[in-house]
């Protein structure tokens, strides 16, 4: 059994697994790649896991993740971001061992990777359906069509398709902007698909996010998803509507280190250096960085909404609790936090453990 | 010379030095003890920086932290964090071989270590003095006494003074306010050790936080001060009126990895996994998570304040440029950001590298 004396991050294996077998079958039944991307975990443990569920193919969001993984022994890796042609040389180490897929979104960076490239590279062009962070206008087919250009004159380079990350559906207020939010950018991508097969063979189209690969039943057209928070989901998610509890599979573990009955606050060792900054609102508009679970004669509880974590300092966290609750918390006493962001959380910690105590490792940090 | 390709945190040492020299001179000048914090930089070597100006004795924030440096040579060292009595027996081992300062700031904590404290204790009650984040309110003298009887039942404990963290001083508007938040705490603590100077022998008086540190000059009655982030400065301090931006002694590096110029954006290969969340606001009152300086023709330019790091993904930063300045960004080039935060984005990172391209390392992530 595990004892925990300092904030631990604590996976549930059971859980985990679940998760991944439900996002493999889904992907299966929809005749959909499954490119999980691994930069939730950043773990090779935990990137064994998936093996059990047939996958061969992983998604990473840098060169540094990629090289981590190929070391553990994955031979097909996609980097989700917009290449960065600084790192051409430890790109064409990579994909002189390993099947390498880069995502490319403007002529900058076509025309040096068709000049540098001496291994074969499958070259993703990236679109932007409407989260505006990064990618090509869905619309913007001149650019589209010089970009392709320019990827055709590199020997190595082969045009794969057309890759998006609909991150919009986490701004969403229902479940039904994400369907409406995912349909849309699929139709995008339908649309450029249908254009460019006219022309080049085979182009696909990838898509990345978790609450629409989680919730959305429509994937007409769609080749490959690449969803990573999945494996763990978190409150966000569950805020969402994308998951329930059960299915968050890591949790923070912490010790109460001072009650301030006065003001409702408990006072856990477990700050931004454990959980990060990102946040939900609770019912009331207040910023949560957390939920908590207690443990009450063995049974654990999840507290509702208006107890929650609520500030966090570099390594204090302060629960807002109820003062019906202020007594089931006591100085010396673990209390769980369901973390707001898994990805976040987890890039934090240098490993998890299980219930049972193992140990799991995950990549250096940078 | 450095050749960066990744998302780096370069460390100016020359600016580091004189911001310790500056910090220990002001300290020797007002005769208080200099108890540096080094959970801003986790750095065994920079601590050896702080050695030059005759530092022997320093702060931490996690029995962890308390590990590492104790393995690399510190021999005084105080936790100042609320004691999580679940280490004991790592606090004992500590005792065991360094002078072990502890944070107390309630009855069952000072219970629970004088029963089980083995090798002697230096015992700091924390006084909440404005900051209500943890701490004994500092007129709640009836508690004081109580915490003060239990540390006296335990014979390895000794009763040392009093500590506050006046993080007050953060939520400022002007220099000011950073003036009147630290007298109003100083007047606390010395009618704390006023009353209880005629009982126990040598109450001391220490603060904490870098703002008053560094802008402050009266510290009559103090004896101790423990300051941090004054290491590194920030966007944050400089933006209290604290220092200016020639203190900042830390830049993340960053490749520009697209552009976007309907928006009048600029994607970088730097995200909330390098810089954390936290935030100040900008003169148009937006979330600005970093200051750029770009480099035109080997001269480094800092960009006001209508040019900033605008958004943060995992491993995306959005800048937004003004239009007379995208220009200045080219896919490929390296910017240099000025973080928000200097505590949190060092806690990111592995390493730091100075201009030279020297390997600085810090301690193990949690």
């Amino acid at each position: 059994m595990l004892e925990i004396i300092r904030p631990t991050l604590v996976i549930d294996k059971k859980v985990c697994l679940q998760n991944i077998e439900r996002m493999a079958k889904k992907a299966a039944e929809n005749n959909l790649h499954f490119r999980p991307h691994f930069k939730t975990h950043q773990s090779a443990k935990i990137g064994e896991w998936f093996k059990l569920f047939g996958v061969k193919a992983i998604t990473v969001s840098s060169v540094q993740m990629a090289e981590y993984f190929a070391a553990h022994g994955w031979k097909d890796i996609t980097i989700a971001f917009p290449v960065n042609i600084l790192e051409i040389k430890n790109i064409n180490r990579l994909a002189s061992k390993i099947k390498m897929g880069i995502t490319v979104e403007n002529i900058e960076a076509a025309r040096i990777l068709a000049e540098k490239a001496i291994y074969p590279l499958s070259i993703w062009i990236k679109i932007d359906t409407g989260y505006n962070r990064t990618g090509i206008d869905a619309s913007d087919t001149f650019l589209i069509d010089s970009v392709i250009h320019h990827i055709s004159l590199g020997q190595n380079l082969v045009f794969k398709g057309f890759l998006t990350h609909t991150g919009q559906t986490y701004q969403t207020n229902s479940t039904g902007e994400i369907f409406t939010a995912h349909f849309d950018a699929l139709l995008k991508l339908k649309s450029l698909k249908n254009r460019y097969s006219s022309t080049y063979n085979n182009v696909e189209i990838s898509m990345g996010d978790t609450p629409a690969a989680t919730i959305c039943t429509n994937f007409s057209g769609v080749d490959e998803i690449r969803p990573g928070n999945f494996v763990f989901y978190d409150v966000m998610q569950q805020n969402l509507g994308v998951c329930s509890f059960d299915d968050i599979a890591v949790r923070m573990v912490c010790p109460v280190v001072a009650k301030h009955a006065s003001r409702n606050e408990v006072v856990i060792h477990g700050g931004a250096v454990h959980f990060s900054k990102d946040e939900v609102r609770n019912t009331d508009g207040k910023k949560m960085f957390g939920r908590i679970v207690i443990n009450r004669n063995g049974e654990k509880i999840l507290l509702d909404t208006l107890n929650y974590l609520s500030k966090l300092s570099q390594e204090h966290g302060i629960l807002k609790v109820a003062q019906s609750q202020m007594g089931n918390f006591k100085v010396g006493d673990l209390v769980e936090i369901l973390p707001v962001h898994s990805c976040l959380t987890a890039n934090l910690m240098s490993h998890y453990r299980t219930a049972e105590g193992d140990l799991i490792e995950m990549m250096p940090r940078y």
